[in-house]
């Protein structure tokens, strides 16, 4: 099943994680605070621990074109995908950084809406535009919340060629599997499994969670 | 003269531009590609050599509360302010990052607007929506483009009692001192003075032109 492991936390056993859960989960997706604690070359001596996954540093890049491609330049060695925020749009911003990802075969993923209370003030009010960003500057994936699985379906009609990668599931309070019915590609689990004692078998429960919630809505179809 | 220079490129010699300016600009701001390469701790390294200054931490916190409180737990110790995204709202987000910042003495810094063109497509049309934010969580400052002297204006008018900084001035086409005409309290200027072959003389060079044009605009009123 589609799941991607969140390691966000600098003070988590990072290594002994990745090496347990390499061949487990589909991917991880390192955040910020890792990133800011240990630096970028953090991430690519954590990849060797699980090369062949899927490995996504989650910048939630959201600069002018310079800022976000000098931020890139740290990480695009080691890492498949970087997360920028689709609310900045192209001209001078993320057009400038797709062409930078692709010379160097890196993919571009773009949040198109966010999974906590307070992004539909906000954020979220510009979903109509992010998405035509997302077209525009041709992402190969997208950000959509788990905790809003109608937002999931829009973007899964909308843009129906692009990976969907959903957070929010666990904590936030999103149930595995929900974002997966609602046309998501992967979800994104962070503490739900890495807070957990037993983190290994945290994610084996998940990924039969997800599975039960696959089969029932692919039973209702 | 409120000058803050931007230091992004982790290439430049840091420490040198750092000691050379400390007593010329009134303040530094380190950008996301410089904390990545050099790890959260660097910031702390750099404030030694010109502790007096205000330190600014721009890490454009785009995320949900924890996540950015988890950033901003590495940097809180070397730096008098930290810059985050407005768009991304008040619940579950700002509103737990302000306390956690206020916890610590930090200053919370909201960008409202942003300074390159793609911008106004996308980011820049919830400025509305963004100024509640910052009243709502009762930010200390905010961050708005010095490309945009209109949109500077607006946020002068709107938030009275709040500190504004002004990016964009220079390499992004805004003129030094022109968003202080407009109401702003800082400008922000990064590779036009980094990159110069004489970083001291160029910082010299800006803030003559901004007294400049600030003896101009009180002139006229």
């Amino acid at each position: 099943m589609p799941l991607i492991l969140a390691l966000d936390d600098p003070a988590k056993p990072l290594q002994e994680i990745v090496g347990r859960l390499c061949g487990v989960v589909d991917g991880f997706k390192v955040g910020v605070p890792l990133v800011v604690a240990l630096g970028g070359r953090a991430v690519c001596r954590l990849r060797r621990l699980c090369p062949g996954a899927l490995w996504i540093a989650d910048m939630k890049l959201a600069d002018i074109a310079s800022t976000m491609i000098l931020t890139a330049s740290q990480l695009v060695d080691c890492v498949d995908a970087i997360i920028a925020h689709s609310i900045v749009g192209v001209k001078g911003a993320l057009g400038e950084l797709k062409e930078y990802l692709d010379r160097h075969n890196v993919k571009l993923i773009l949040v198109v809406a966010m999974s906590h209370p307070g992004a539909v003030e906000v954020y979220n009010k510009l979903l109509e535009e992010n998405i035509a960003v997302v077209r525009r500057v041709n992402a190969w994936g997208v950000v959509a919340p788990a905790t809003m699985p109608e937002v999931v379906a829009r973007v899964r009609r909308e843009l129906p060629g692009k990976t969907i990668l959903s957070p929010g599931v666990g904590v936030q309070g999103a149930k595995p599997g929900a974002a997966l019915c609602a046309g998501a590609d992967y979800e994104i689990v962070g503490r739900l499994i890495v807070e957990a004692e037993d983190p290994y078998r945290e994610a084996l429960k998940v990924l039969q969670m997800q599975r039960e919630a696959a089969e029932k809505c692919a039973a209702k179809r």
